[in-house]
């Protein structure tokens, strides 16, 4: 299960049944929990001047695609899927069932709650703040400078459930409340009101997200999300949308 | 030829007069064309649950740069020009000669034809059809969720000779008509007029290419690009576009 | 310093005190100055059939992280630092100190000066000319073809102390004059007026830079940046800037 080409610390902490790919190299910084696999080419604990020498820890059942780089000084819950080429800076804290596409740069110094979706080539800035169960698309930022180059860093935040279409830029300091839905291509410059459709640059309200319909020929509204979209959630969190 | 790093299955099937470089991953199910050049830790034929361990087949005289992933499950006619850390997800069909620039993503379950030319930094979703003479330029995305998220994948289309310029996004199931070009930045929403130019968001119509004159001095159209640019298309095929 | 697994070739000029990380793969065309660090998985000096075998010059004290590819026929001042996977092509000559972020893709044939700070996943087109103490954020693109396809490439041009914000595209041949600022996801299609906002698809002059305040609570302007900003630059070029 471990590649021989692999190069893994002996200080390093590896779960039951981990399997590692080959030309991976794994820091002595670095826990994986039991029945996780780490494709090649992987590099684990990477390290800078900021991060000394902190432990990483992969939770469980966790899957990291090739070619992806994870730093110091982050955790992440159980069932962590990355996609390829992932790139995760220190001090990223991360709940259970994080999925990171391809290509996205998670620059650190972030917190990401629970089941957060975030497809490829996503930037989340440095000071982001993440809810539960929030979906982001591609080439969308989080940015974090009012008026860069500054030494001021504001970190936007998303709370539970929203979406994020493609190629959004987040202003610094925004907050997307509850259950929004910022179309794509939008530029949101200030916090908005839960459970609205955002659009534009600057993105401007166009009303509830329950007037989009679905498309699968049921007449019912697209949202809120978890009424008809549930797969990759347990069962007990299902149930509880539903109810 | 072959780097004495590189980890090639005895299974794959590997051509006569092939490179491959160091430190790349070759599985049992690769099938490389003659004169392919295969650079630096490139992982081609990987697998996931969904591909099971079907083929993967590149045509031969193809050229894939260092640090590319191509998956189980796809197959690329002759010519296949990568960019570097380019990734192909399972069952992506190409033609002949499709290039794909630098960082591109391919996200699998796709129909691309003969003579695609995509840029870098890319990302061409599920269930996308793309014709033959195609350019795609850089940071552009063809989507396929019409409500995000949702188990209704709606692929868009784009046929002959059309271009779709820098930063992009194509909404779910629209289709770019033939000799169409989409102006930098734009969103397209609906179905478009055949070779006519679109620009905004959401994009509109606003005339034939035609109009757009070339700034080499000579005063005549720039579209159909067919007419001035030849660069790297076989001559009998040149020969049709000029007669 | 070096570790094993990096394949060196033994006509590398290398420095004093040069780390080189596992799985490195370098050219024989390559020079690296003393106290230079590059990562794991970097591939320095690739070729192709338009650069030949040029050395490729890498001045001192510089960082080349992980996964970074580096073409034959650059070069580079002292203290370059990149990002992780970066990918910088054939014939880019860079100044002193020229730091670029994760993913970002510079296609070669281009001029930068000193100082020059580009954020990740950004494209820098070929015969790109970057003055000095520039700040370029992330998934902007310069651009260099007016009509694609074509065989016409014409350059962007960026002068001193300007920055360019997220998500923009310059257009083909488009200066942005020195001390301006180009707003989130704007596209720039004419020449800028020096020391003014810029917002828009098009981008439109909408004043001074002078009119943005610094967020810190001291009521002065955030603009020209070089008042209050001065992290990682020499001690006697900021007391130029503050006299």
């Amino acid at each position: 299960m471990i590649h021989p080409s692999a190069l893994i610390s002996p200080k390093a902490k590896i779960g039951k049944n981990v399997s590692i790919g080959a030309f991976c190299v794994i820091k002595g910084n670095v826990e994986i929990g039991d029945n996780s696999v780490v494709e090649e080419y992987c590099l684990l604990g990477a390290t800078n001047q900021l991060t000394g020498e902190e432990p990483l820890v992969i939770g469980m059942n966790s899957l990291i695609r090739a070619h992806s780089i994870l730093y110091a000084g982050s955790s992440f819950g159980e069932r962590l899927i990355t996609g390829n080429r992932v790139t995760i800076r220190e001090k990223t804290i991360a709940g259970k069932n994080f999925q990171v596409g391809t290509l996205s740069d998670i620059q650190g110094y972030c917190e990401i709650g629970d089941y957060v979706r975030v497809h490829g080539n996503v930037q989340i800035g440095q000071k982001s703040k993440i809810g539960n169960y929030i979906w982001i698309f591609s080439y969308t930022i989080l940015t974090n400078d009012p008026h860069p180059p500054s030494n001021v860093l504001i970190g936007a935040r998303v709370d539970d459930f929203s979406i994020i279409s493609t190629h959004c830029v987040i202003l610094p300091g925004v907050r997307i409340s509850s259950h929004c839905l910022i179309g794509a291509s939008s530029v949101v410059n200030r916090d908005t009101e839960e459970g609205c459709i955002y659009l534009g640059n600057p993105a401007k309200n166009i009303g509830p997200t329950a007037k989009i319909k679905l498309r699968d020929g049921s007449g019912e509204s697209a949202y809120p999300w978890t009424r008809h979209f549930h797969r990759g959630y347990p069962e007990e969190i299902v149930k509880k949308w539903c109810k």
